[in-house]
């Protein structure tokens, strides 16, 4: 399968995360979001590959090929094909925390962070885009950090990672990013550190990503 | 089980059509998220409740009781446990079809358009509320109407309801009631009049919650 990607896209990250986790090989198709306007808008990939100009679109092989967007549903779509190693606990409550904390990062913090988000805050309302970034931020981790202590192990549900913890690892990378103190975090901070040190999880990181910018 | 909900909420709408479509009996519980600067504020709220202040939250009997919140994790949580009747399709591809369009929705959509981030447009930016409103169900719902065309049949995909034909209602009354025009959306309104053709569908509609103002 191929996936279209873009190195610094946080939702791009999730699926590189959950197709490493499981061990599925794929074809990487770097999609420049910035150069030239963005290649998303190029004719070829509106027509061919999402007409809603967006990665990560998952390709699946096939005559003719098939194609998802939308990282949750890639990840879902791979938890059923790929069920091993799980990236959903066995419990059905601790399934629905584990979607639930997704949710929370897809969408109660990366809407507002992306990039025709920003684009209306800053040329349509004149608006500081980075103060917007950071509340949005901060008030989406503080979400997180007290849904997941009800259920943290070593990972955010418990002792093995989800796909709670998939969407986390962007989030806190684009907290650094925008200068977002993680004080209040100490739960998130402490998952992510077992998260980095698994395989999976560090080769995902855009800085690893064949269209990563050199010396990055 | 119970549904902490407020009538013109759209995520507590659709976890109402999802309970409904699969004859799951369960008690509503009103949360008014405007009265008196809103009772998800409250503190018993707060601590008992949903620490995020938000609806919908489906409360599991048990001691002590178990909750979930975020729609898209409570819809997942009720297909698993309640599987028929289904809200996703049986083949692999459509099912991850059916998740990227309910996402387009939850991502897409519905995050500009509640509470807390009307009030930052409002009252930090100093913005258009309504312009921004329009804007964002405008492009998100051109994404639906481009994606459904690839799987459409009665409902949003193939013959039978879906979460992504749960995730539309209330999106389209929204619309509605912010004036964007529905020209452009034929296989959206089209699927509309036929999901609220079942009665599931149209006993969550807001106006007939018991929370709804008279003769509203």
């Amino acid at each position: 399968m191929k996936l279209y990607s873009y190195w610094r896209s946080s939702a791009s990250w999730r699926v590189r995360i959950a197709l490493g986790y499981k061990g599925i090989p794929y074809e990487y198709r770097a999609v420049n979001l910035v150069r030239e306007g963005g290649e998303q808008y190029a004719p070829t990939y509106v027509a061919e590959v999402n007409p809603l100009s967006q990665v990560p679109v998952l390709e699946l092989e096939g005559s003719p090929p098939r194609r998802i967007a939308q990282s949750l549903a890639i990840i879902e779509y791979l938890e059923e094909r790929y069920p091993e190693p799980p990236l959903l606990p066995s419990d059905p409550w601790l399934r629905a925390r584990a979607r639930q904390l997704a949710e929370i990062a897809n969408a109660g913090i990366q809407p507002f962070q992306n990039t025709p988000t920003l684009g209306y805050v800053r040329n349509v309302l004149r608006g500081d885009e980075k103060a917007w970034l950071r509340h949005f931020l901060d008030r989406g981790l503080r979400a997180l950090e007290r849904t997941a202590r009800e259920t943290a192990g070593t990972f955010l549900v418990g002792g093995h990672p989800t796909v709670a913890d998939v969407c986390l690892i962007p989030q806190l990378w684009s907290a650094r990013r925008f200068e977002v103190p993680l004080d209040p975090f100490a739960t998130l901070v402490r998952v992510e550190a077992a998260c980095n040190a698994l395989p999976a999880f560090a080769a995902a990181h855009p800085d690893r990503q064949p269209d990563a910018p050199k010396g990055s």
